[in-house]
């Protein structure tokens, strides 16, 4: 039997350490096409290029790919770009990440990883977002490592549900990994700051910044499986009509 | 009783002709406060600025505004700046459009002017998306203004079910419209076709294009009340979770 067709894509640019872990972990267990973004795209969401152009280059970082490339758009770009223009055939699973930072709860809207993964999933290919809580740079992806390979011969296994993809995280590295938790997103949001500053100009500006509030206590949720040591894995759906919605705004008065 | 307090925004930029329309409209209903884009943000989806600095400056394009504000940053930054900085308390209902060309479908995860919409759901305000499916930017928006209100007034009447938001789509102009029509979302996508063009240093660049194929034949879609003169109304959810698959991926050996 052929190896499995595996699309590696992220929102840190190609150079980032997670993106070089998953890529590792993947060679593994297939033939690895890598297109990703040439520069930081994060909190990009779903967003994609049409009012600029749009470059891809060859690149060589890893000197057993015969198909690297870095492209100048958003997360969602590179899996249009691989899609339509640099794929053969449609890849047999697409994974993005591993994300330096968390994508649980209502991050999954503000991710170009998980935006990414998504777009994928839209395209018909069975698709999965790994973010590691751990923010830094310099994060050791090397114990989690075995749980991305599980998780992805899980999903080529036994592909996903028309629809749907995975939000995958991991949690903070001081503790320890308690399994695999299939989960809801927790209900959740960000409470922004925004830190108001002055320019050499003398010009106010803004940057934004903010606190996490999670005021979710459920134990089925992402956000309790990962403080509690487990791996959050969400199914993510990219249809977002609300169904039980229609009949309500069905009885008014329109 | 006091007047219902509407912010509105958008994703074509504050001088759009489409908001100017969703401001004359809203003025007649409630206090207006504006705050959008200095420039065009179309497709740029839940993008948020976090990897650069943002602006506010005080315009003043309607003389009957106070509160008029351009951001350079995304809509969703729009609404983030709004609630946080500008806003002395919540809106009672947030406004996005009139934007100039279709959300419908699929476009809604795309879309900036719905993500203004949904983040303004995220923070709890009725909030709703309005496109036309004309993306002219000299459509005439005069025939559609009294559906916009009348839907914005139900809206501020029936309140939303929570995590709920509204995607609002206007039919070509040549069709009379039939009336107002709630649907789900049809399951169509974007078949891309990148444009190659080579740059005068002979360096090869693309441009986004493509087509909209819709193979969902259901007459309970956006799609199909649009093509049928009818204005779309999709009820709209930002929890992504997709809940029924959380069993199926709990059978898997994880």
């Amino acid at each position: 039997m052929s190896k499995p067709l595996i699309l590696v894509t992220n929102d840190d640019s190609i150079v980032a350490p997670g993106i070089r872990t998953l890529i590792s972990v993947m060679k593994e267990i297939g033939d690895v096409i890598v297109v990703a973004p040439d520069s930081p795209q994060s909190a990009m969401g779903h967003a994609i290029t049409i009012n600029n152009t749009l470059h891809i280059d060859k690149v060589n970082l890893d000197p057993d790919l015969e198909h690297e490339y870095s492209c100048s758009g958003t997360p969602v770009d590179c899996v249009k770009m691989a899609v339509r223009e640099i794929l053969k055939r449609k890849p047999d699973l697409c994974v993005s990440g591993i994300n330096h930072g968390s994508n649980s709860s209502i991050n999954v809207i503000y991710s170009g990883t998980m935006s990414a993964a998504v777009e994928a999933g839209i395209e018909g290919i069975p698709a999965i977002g790994f973010s590691h809580v751990d923010y830094g740079w310099h994060t050791d992806f090397e114990p989690i490592k075995k749980y991305v390979k599980k998780i992805a011969l899980e999903v080529l296994h036994n592909k996903l549900p028309e629809g749907v993809v995975l939000n995958v995280n991991f949690p903070k590295a001081e503790k320890t990994i308690q399994g695999i938790k299939v989960c809801r997103q927790a209900k959740a949001m960000w409470m922004e700051q925004f830190d108001k500053r002055t320019n050499p100009q003398g010009k106010e500006y803004y940057w934004l910044s903010g606190e996490f509030v999670n005021q979710d206590k459920g134990q089925d949720t992402d956000e309790w499986a990962l403080e509690n040591g487990f791996i959050s894995v969400v199914p993510v759906q990219f249809d977002l009509t609300a169904h039980h919605a229609i009949q309500i705004v069905n009885n008014w008065d329109l």
